[in-house]
């Protein structure tokens, strides 16, 4: 099944907001609890919930817990993707942090970098190495992803260097669009174009 | 004018390239290139340029100059946005340093925490304030736009804070979902929903 940019982004929200209600020990929610926060309609949510065959009961609500169990299993959450962050400058230590990611089985391996300075630092468990280490764990560990937060001019020859030793997915927080061989699959993260979009709908 | 995401994103993604184009002294940008650097279909891109009035030259291209302006135009790049960063942490400061925000009329005047080990600290030319003057800045400079970057759990409390403080768009890179007043936008930065649907859709 093809899942829509926009349905993914939605059962995410929906996810965050459960994770939420569990620390507050809220144990039902309901679609216009849900409706309210996101300032969407109710009835998309519960069209959203019924991809996932589950249904509310009626004036009480979703299941806390088992909502955010389904959603997880539907996009996959609890098949475990692992990931090495290239570049150990700000961003790729504020994701090497991002603790959300294992929220989503998604699980930050260890940083690359070629800065000797950052060599052996070590953020939320997880090592810098030097860069000439990344095609050998690569292969010894199996990872497939590479999350690429290396300046703007250094990206298409790091991305060259990911293809050559292994890397088939690369997640691209450089601000430029990066070439790679057939077979490589990359997004290109568009931070601006996101917000783009948000405050040119919103007439700002 | 509504736009979709998708034009957004495509649009964002081609002035990136021309920035690169200029930057290597390429005057003519063809939709087959452009096509071959985003794994899309050459039509799609002509079809996008079409919505800025843009015809290229039969087998020239476009000229890349003017065709990065007339994007800038048509995105609104042009009309300065400014805002403030809330949460010097390393997501704050990585964006702090982004400076692909810039080329899109995006400024970062400061940064703000509640840390006075970080408060008075400056990176890419921006001082992180003490939050305490978030307000008065924010008034006396006419700053609308926040972007959210501390832990999950301060999310809340803080963002009732700007909303006091005059704020009135919200970006929310904190994986959490917030909960603000009629009147105030909110874009939920959905950094693992965007990657997954990518995941999902390309078999990993």
């Amino acid at each position: 099944m093809k899942l829509s940019d926009k349905v993914i982004h939605r059962l995410t929200l929906y996810h965050n907001i459960l994770v939420g209600y569990m620390e507050k020990n809220i144990s039902y929610a309901t679609s216009p609890q849900i409706a309210a926060l996101l300032k969407i309609d109710a009835s998309q949510i519960r069209k959203d919930l019924k991809l996932l065959n589950n249904d509310g009961i009626c004036k009480v609500g979703y299941p806390v817990v088992e909502l955010k169990q389904s959603i997880e299993k539907f996009l996959g959450f609890i098949k475990k993707k692992e990931a090495f962050i290239v570049g150990a400058g700000n961003l790729g230590m504020a994701l090497a942090k991002y603790d959300n990611f294992e929220l989503y089985g998604f699980s930050i391996l260890a940083l690359f970098d070629n800065d000797p300075l950052k060599v052996g630092m070590s953020t939320n468990g997880k090592e810098v190495f030097h860069i000439s280490k990344l095609e050998n764990l690569a292969s010894r560990l199996n990872v497939q992803i590479a999350i690429l937060t290396v300046p703007r001019k250094f990206a298409q020859p790091v991305a060259d260097f990911l293809v050559k030793s292994g890397i088939k997915y690369i997640w691209n927080f450089s601000p430029c669009v990066i070439e790679v061989a057939e077979g490589i699959q990359v997004w290109n993260e568009n931070l601006i174009g996101n917000f783009l979009q948000f405050t040119i709908n919103h007439g700002k």
